[in-house]
């Protein structure tokens, strides 16, 4: 985040001045989506969808080829779902839209009315996550070993009461998919719960060059119910971490409660041990976070929905049909190529308005190469090429460079390629630089964590993997510095040393960051 | 329908025998959907949802080509939202699920209930239909002409309370997509509307292979608000119509109560003209009855989740090795060629179970092509290639062809094709043969369709398109025979002769028909 005060942003917000603040405007200034007037949902507007619509595809592709079937279930879940939930679930959520009625009627005073008539007998649940729900079409379908391992995933959205809401990260509703499998035994179960994390890290570094820590979430910040639950960690450029996908070995508790029983080849029935796991729109979030600068947003080339933009500079002149044919000429050579195994997305932008205004558009939406043409440019073979990672020049002019228009046919989708790979490298080199291994006791770790530090970033450290009582009051130290454990990544070596909280061996490492 | 006895057939109930239980059981058997267990809501199994993402995928297409941009806006809409349209629209409907609480709590005797401390102010309706909230956006989002036509789209889940449901025809909640658009007047309105319709007209004959006939609705049969309502119509092969999709031009009604409005070129404030249509998992119901058969689903090609299945006979002994390659030889040769435009779709079905069952089963789920592989045929470089369009022959045998292998690699992607076009020519043959157009009287009407018909089609006459109170006096007499008017095909001539009903001269043609 250096400045130089030559330039001038196309933002009014700076990341280093009010990170939040930026963020709601890259959301806006992009036009990626807006408040809707119900309370904490937003309206996804079309970049922001387009997005979304990338995020769905890729990792539909990834889901699909990991032999798991999507299919549809509710979106009501009737009360007694959750009853049964509850009784063996300590943290069990209660913020949920609860749906008591089924009819309108007239007020008698030109207003509407939920019909006292049409009460609901049994209350319905907007769901906030499916597992009662598909656990109780998994009990139908399984029968014996053969059924086994059942790997089932929806595209859907949910919905949890949020008091505070921000926009992709936290929402009343949301949008996600959330797989849900069954298995014969706790290897296997195990083994998919893992295959779906490493499946979200590949996914977050390759298609959205945001470099994450896969590792299990202590036992205090467990899925509720579940046996072991493990997550993704990417750092925002603030320092703090963002938990953008997570993966439930659930045990056979679900699969208890909603009676998921099978014959083994022994004969002889056996409950089943069950699995979740799940990214939303909260991803959206994480890219804007990750790759946004002071100019707007900066997708990665990988879920931009258009990446390169073609602007003619019209004058409603004669001339303009030449510099279109040009313009058109140069878009169907590009979308002839492919780019990270796809198709180059290629939009040839030819609505009224002023190049200028629309370029600054486009570079806040974060179109990976904008290209500015015009009748001179049409005339000599030319295109003006702006890469959105190379945006200024150190006098605070705009980066454009003359490039020959077959050159920089020839060119793109290396070119795209390449920015692809320098997002990833540059935040994981951002994120490397932000995380503090030297804090060996409490006091360094408040001081670390001191008020008047900005963007701290994480500290790495071992510990001795407290649990129950020990954990709590782990937590509770770490919440009077507004920190959290955020997991312990898996495969790594014991750390060595001692535990800063308790004394003893440290035989994992953990990340405590405050958090989104 | 016609019967051999000689055949026997992979269903239990018959079409000629009994509609409503062969649609169930079609859906059961090929595993497309079940009861969920909450009311009036089904659960889409992988079948019925892969043939969903095929009807997804190519329409979405279509959309996107059409320059309508994707969307996604909120589940909920607050109920002063609906208290606008009420006002102004007489048929508001008002089945719909309410949301009036955002927490459980335990009730003291080990269940849950709404608390009444959360209790919404506002009461939430979820969605079903998203005119008003994405109203509500177009005023924001739209100022002078230039903003003109906004072209929007989402894809959702939305829920209308129903009493009597029906899988994929009629359930509570059900899947759709709902295109929104707004434009400066009338004209270009109109042309959306239609150009949405003649979407839905060519994707339902070349996609779906469901010929339909696209029309204007009657005025009785609008969509509350709309200016004018049009559909497409199929015939199912119990001679009842379904309604496909619609498209409505809603006037300035819907943006005037939104408040739409824009600064015409002239510098003048003016109301924007909306639309709005959509199609949904209803399609789906539509494929069944449209191509279903006695032995179960036939999925038209270009929506088959798989369209080629390759069943090896596996003995467990050693030939199984040799005979798998030579399988997978085969897949690797037809996943790498096309069809209607696409990657065949080829699976490789190694699971445990007997070969015959296997093959009933994708036989009931109408997969187009199903081979079966023997040790024999591999060693002799052959397979056993049996169409869903031609599964017997007259003496009751399973009609399978032996081919040689690369014979049918070769062959196959024309095949394929030349069963998508079978399929819309025979349900075209179909249909045509079932419009009765001798009918010129109430009385002959009646006689048509009395009770002891089965499955009597449709009737296609001329009428002098009354209104009003006319048009309810023909509107009962109809209801008394269980009729509707279902459309008056767009750019059909005048018919010529007399009106039906009132004995004017007929000015439109318009089909009557019993209906879904």
């Amino acid at each position: 985040m250096s400045t130089n005060p030559a330039i001038r942003h196309a933002l009014s917000t700076r990341r280093a001045d009010d990170f939040a603040q930026w963020y709601q405007e890259v959301i806006s200034e992009a036009e990626m989506a807006e408040e809707s007037g119900v309370r904490g949902c937003m309206v996804i507007r079309p970049w922001g969808y387009g997005i979304w619509e990338r995020i769905q595809l890729l990792m539909d592709r990834r889901i699909k080829a990991a032999g798991v079937d999507n299919c549809y279930f509710p979106l009501f879940i009737p009360l007694s779902y959750f009853a049964k939930e509850a009784e063996h679930v300590d943290g069990f959520a209660k913020e949920m839209a609860v749906v008591t009625h089924h009819r309108l009627i007239q007020d008698g005073k030109g207003g509407l009315v939920p019909d006292p008539e049409a009460r609901l007998e049994e209350p319905l649940i907007v769901r906030p996550t499916s597992e009662t729900v598909i656990g109780a079409a998994m009990a139908r379908w399984v029968q014996s070993w053969r059924d086994l391992p059942l790997l089932t995933n929806q595209w859907a959205n949910v919905v949890r009461w949020e008091m505070r809401t921000r926009m992709f990260l936290r929402t009343s509703e949301f949008l996600w998919q959330e797989g849900h499998t069954a298995h014969a035994d706790r290897d296997d179960a195990m083994a998919e719960t893992l295959r779906a994390l490493e499946m979200y890290r590949e996914f977050a570094e390759n298609v959205l060059a945001m470099p994450v820590i896969a590792g299990e979430k202590p036992e205090n910040e467990r899925f509720p119910g579940a046996v072991a639950t493990y997550s993704i960690e990417a750092m925002m450029q603030d320092g703090k971490a963002l938990q953008a996908g997570t993966s439930h070995y659930l045990g056979t508790s679900f699969a208890e409660a909603a009676g998921i029983h099978y014959q083994n080849r022994e004969g002889q029935q056996a409950l089943a041990h069950t699995t979740s796991w799940g990214v939303s729109t909260r991803m959206i979030g994480g890219v804007i976070m990750t790759h946004g600068d002071d100019d707007g947003l900066r997708v990665p080339p990988a879920i931009a929905p258009q990446q390169i933009v073609i602007l003619p500079m019209l004058r409603e002149d004669d001339g303009d049909d030449a510099l279109l044919a040009y313009c058109e000429e140069l878009r169907r050579a590009l979308a002839g190529q492919s780019a990270l195994g796809e198709p180059l997305r290629v939009l040839l932008d030819k609505r009224p308005g002023k190049a200028t205004q629309k370029r600054w558009a486009w570079v806040k939406k974060g179109v990976p190469l904008v290209l500015e043409i015009g009748g001179r440019d049409a005339a000599g073979g030319q295109v003006s090429v702006l890469r959105r990672d190379r945006l200024w020049q150190d006098n605070g002019k705009v980066n454009f460079a003359a490039m020959a228009r077959d050159d920089f046919a020839a060119a793109a989708a290396g070119l795209l390629e390449e920015m692809q790979g320098g997002l990833l490298a540059e935040a994981a080199a951002r994120r490397d630089a932000q995380i503090e291994r030297g804090v060996t006791s409490l006091d360094q770790l408040a001081t670390y964590f001191a008020e008047d530090r900005k963007y701290p970033g994480w500290v790495e450290c071992g510990w001795s993997r407290p649990t129950g009582a020990a954990l709590a009051r782990v937590v509770e130290q770490l919440k009077a510095l507004k920190l959290t454990i955020r997991n312990t990544p898996v495969g790594a070596p014991a750390p060595g040393g001692t535990c800063l909280f308790t004394g003893e061996p440290a035989v994992e490492t953990i990340y405590l960051a405050r958090s989104y």
